[in-house]
């Protein structure tokens, strides 16, 4: 193995989001060291740092203790050019899901070129339709139809197991096929997107929520490249432009 | 699917050694409602039942409600004829050590024809050799050799996806090769073997216990078939008709 192999586990990403449990974010930290992987990153979490996550960290306290705690999603996707969110329930809303061993596949992939993220939602209410939007793919776990709920440590170790599996099993992934936009750039996209959709009244600037939620979903399915946010923001700025000279008053 | 497909999982137990922590016992029966397991055993738990087992199995409260409680292992497996054990440490002992997927083949190609155990030790001693040698193979869980240390219920987490992806994967194995003896016809043999040899005078009644440990890991890995086992037998009684004519004195 080389050391850039080693280094694949390190560009994977854990993050969880709104966790209520203390204990769960220490033992999710404990089921991703036993795979190998370092990197948590927690999403406005209910309590932490806390003495029931140390303790149910047991040994991978020390992976607790690098965790990055962030507000929002968005900023724990920053840099990351591909995150897939973890849910139990299909939902429409995201052309793919893919099996746990195909997720492993992928992260690992993407891995080769920059950060990629995992994502998990609250205990109980899972990840909400806003989280997932910023997602790229939906991972779910074949699980029994009629209690499908696992716990959030122990999906983390399942995932985590067959990230481990696919990594130990090969020492390269196909390069992924596109030169993927960073998550903050896509962002920067989609808040270029709101503001002039806002300046064409085409969209309410009081309630932006559902009309974005669905523009997200549709450039979400087709993976962004960096060239192509480049073009998108230059044809929002060419649409500025030509408003702003039709209605001169206006700012 | 047909209905025998079902009841393969249902022939497959969950036997959790001197659990020291019930939260664990809880949390393992949910990971395997999740996956579709039902049959919980449990050897001389520490603490159960128990509030907090029930806490941590969350909807997988009937699981736990019909768990068996055992005293030894031996009585969790009677009726079994297939016992692995899982232990994250390599063991000498053992002539075979399976990965998870081969695991899962073993047991539901040999629940087919009769109850299987998946065997987990103590959360901080795992198996004894004692308990190894009621066992017929061992299974180990590939992690990260500076800390390979899952929790209890993680473990059974992932043994128990990988049975639910080996059962979904398909709707038969091949048959077991050989007509394997139930443990409690195993265990008996070794017993009527303890009190041949002692007859002999080949073994220290007071102290039998490594030359029978040693006698068992032999047979432990030959699967031992019903008609072996009564070969055996009629050669120990053999033996022991031979002794008694020899030494008329003795019993």
């Amino acid at each position: 193995m080389t050391l850039s192999h080693q280094k694949l586990l390190a560009n994977i990403r854990i993050v969880l989001t709104r966790t209520s449990h203390p204990g769960n974010i220490g033992a999710a930290a404990r089921a991703m060291k036993t795979m190998g992987l370092s990197q948590l990153v927690l999403v406005d979490p209910a309590v932490f740092p806390n003495s029931q996550a140390e303790a149910m960290a047991s040994g991978a306290t020390d992976v607790l203790a690098q965790a990055r705690v962030c507000s929002t999603l968005a900023e724990a996707l920053a840099g990351a050019t591909l995150a897939l969110g973890v849910s139990a329930r299909r939902r429409d809303i995201m052309a793919e899901v893919l099996t746990p061993p195909q997720c492993a596949a992928r992260l690992l992939g993407e891995a080769q070129q920059a950060p990629v993220a995992l994502v998990f939602g609250n205990e109980t209410s899972g990840l909400s339709n806003e989280e997932l939007s910023l997602c790229q793919g939906l991972v779910s776990i074949p699980a029994n139809p009629d209690y499908s709920s696992l716990n959030l440590a122990a999906a983390v170790q399942v995932l985590a197991y067959e990230i481990r599996q696919a990594w130990l099993g090969r020492t390269a992934w196909p390069q992924p096929e596109i030169d993927a936009a960073p998550s903050e750039d896509v962002e920067r996209f989609y808040r270029h997107l709101e503001s002039t959709l806002a300046e064409l009244e085409f969209l309410n600037p009081g309630s932006p929520g559902k009309l974005m939620l669905k523009l997200r979903r549709l450039f979400s399915r087709t993976r962004l490249a960096r060239e192509e946010v480049n073009i998108l923001r230059g044809i929002l700025t060419a649409v500025h432009e030509a408003q702003a000279s039709r209605n001169p008053g206006a700012k």
